[in-house]
C-alpha cells in the first residue's frame, strides 16, 4: 500500500465524519428536532458529565506519552480548557451550569452515582485506548474535534428554540466553538506530520472510527434507557418527570 | 460496621441477585415469550459470543492473582470448561453451535467484526475490574452464577418452545447447568472465608453488583440495537432478514 498524500488522509478522516460521528445519531436527530422532555435532557446531562470529567484525565495521558516539551506545552491547553485557571472555571464548570439549567443539582451530577453502565464502560474505553497505544494513536482519537463545531452550532440554534430553559446553560459550547476547531487543527497537523507508513495512517483513520464508536454508544446508553419507558437499568438516574408519572399510575 | 456472618453475606449476595441479575431485562424478558425474531437471536447469539470468547482471558487473569497452587488447580477447571481439552470441545465451541443454530456463519461470529461497540465495552470493562482489583474482588465478581441455573433451565424450555430451531445448539446450556453451580458454591465459599472484614464484605458485594450491570447493558446495547429498527450502530452486525426488509422496501 502506498503512503497517502496530506489531503487523501484528510479525506479519509472527514468521510470517517460524514458516516460514522454522532451528528447523526437518533438521539441527536430527536434532541434538535424539539422531541426530548426535560428528563430526558437531565438524562443526558448528567451521563454526558462523566464524559466530560475524563477529558482532562484521557488528556493527561496523552501528556505523558510525549517526551516533546514543545508537544506538551501545547496539548497542555486542553487540561486548562477543561478544568480552568481557577476552581469553578473551565469547561466542567460550564458542564455543571448546563445541567443546573436543565433543574439537576449540582452534588447529584459532580457524584456521578447517577451514571448509566454503558455510558461509564464507553468512556473508560476512551481512556483504555489512549492508555494502551501510541501517542499518534492517542492524539488520531480527538481527532472527532474535526466535525463538533458543527454539531454544536446546531445544537445551540435548536436549544435556544426547542428548550429555552436551557439558554442560561450554554456557555460550554460557546467557548468550543473557537476551542475545538483550534485543537483540531493541530491535531491534524500533527497526524499528518507524523503518521510515517500507510500502516501508521491506518491506524490513525481507525483511531478516528473507534472514537467515533465509543461517541455514538453512550448515545445508544441514553437513548435505549431514557425513551422507552422501562428500560432505566437498576441503580441509575431517574428523572424527577418519571418519578411523578409513576405516582400518578399508582393512584 | 459489624462483621456479617456467613449467612448474612449469603443473603446479601442474594439479594442483590433477586434486583439486579439480567433475567429481569426486557430483552431477556421479551426472549422468554417468544418474541424474538431469528435475526435478533443471531444479534444476540454474535454479541454474546464476544462474552464468550473472554471469560477464559478473565479466567486466567484471575488465576494470576493467586499464589495458591490449590486455588490455581480449582480455578482451573473453569478455562477448561471453556476451552476444552482438544480444538473444537469446550464451551465456547459449543456456543459456536448455537450461533449456527440460528443461521450464523461461524467465519462471522468468530471474527468479532460485527460485535456492537456497546458490548464490547461492557465485557472489556469485566477483564479491567478483575485485572485491577484484589483477588477476592476477581472471584466475588463471578458470583453471578449463582444465578444463572433458573436463568439456564427456564431458557432452554423457552427456546424449546418458541425458537425449535435452536433446539440442535442448546449443548452449552446442558453443559452450565452443572458447571455454573459447582463453580458457584466454590466461589461462595471462598469470598465467604477470605473476606475478613467488613470492607472486604462490602467490597464483595460491590463487586457482584458491578458485574450484575456489566452483563445488564451487554443486553441493553442489543435490545436497543436490534429491537427498534434504526438503531444498529455504523459498522455493526446487520441479521440477513434487516436487509430483506429494506430491499423490499427500497422496491
Amino acid at each position: 500500500m502506498n503512503l497517502l498524500s496530506k489531503d487523501e488522509l484528510h479525506q479519509r478522516l472527514l468521510s470517517v465524519g460524514s458516516d460514522r460521528y454522532h451528528h447523526l445519531h437518533p438521539f441527536h436527530l430527536k434532541m434538535h428536532r424539539g422531541e426530548l422532555t426535560k428528563g430526558q435532557l437531565q438524562a443526558w446531562a448528567l451521563n454526558r458529565y462523566y464524559y466530560q470529567s475524563r477529558i482532562p484525565i484521557k488528556d493527561a495521558l496523552v501528556l505523558s506519552k510525549s517526551d516533546d516539551p514543545n508537544f506538551r506545552r501545547a496539548w497542555r491547553k486542553r487540561i486548562l480548557d477543561h478544568d480552568g485557571d481557577h476552581d469553578g472555571y473551565g469547561g466542567i464548570e460550564k458542564w455543571l451550569l448546563l445541567a443546573e439549567a436543565a433543574g439537576l443539582s449540582r452534588r447529584e451530577v459532580i457524584s456521578c452515582t447517577g451514571v448509566l453502565p454503558g455510558v461509564r464502560y464507553a468512556v473508560d474505553a476512551y481512556l483504555g485506548l489512549v492508555r494502551d497505544n501510541s501517542l499518534l494513536v492517542a492524539v488520531a482519537s480527538s481527532l472527532t474535534e474535526l466535525f463538533s463545531r458543527n454539531l454544536i452550532s446546531l445544537r445551540m440554534d435548536q436549544m435556544r428554540k426547542h428548550y429555552p430553559y436551557l439558554t442560561s446553560g450554554l456557555a460550554y459550547f460557546v467557548d468550543r466553538l473557537t476551542q475545538a476547531p483550534e485543537d483540531a487543527a493541530f491535531a491534524l497537523d500533527y497526524v499528518s506530520t507524523h503518521a510515517a507508513t500507510r500502516a501508521e495512517q491506518e491506524a490513525v483513520v481507525a483511531a478516528l472510527e473507534a472514537k467515533c464508536a465509543i461517541l455514538w454508544a453512550q448515545l445508544d446508553a441514553i437513548d435505549y434507557a431514557y425513551v422507552t419507558p422501562g428500560n432505566i437499568p437498576p441503580g441509575c438516574f431517574v428523572p424527577q418527570e418519571e418519578i411523578t408519572n409513576a405516582l400518578k399510575e399508582q393512584r
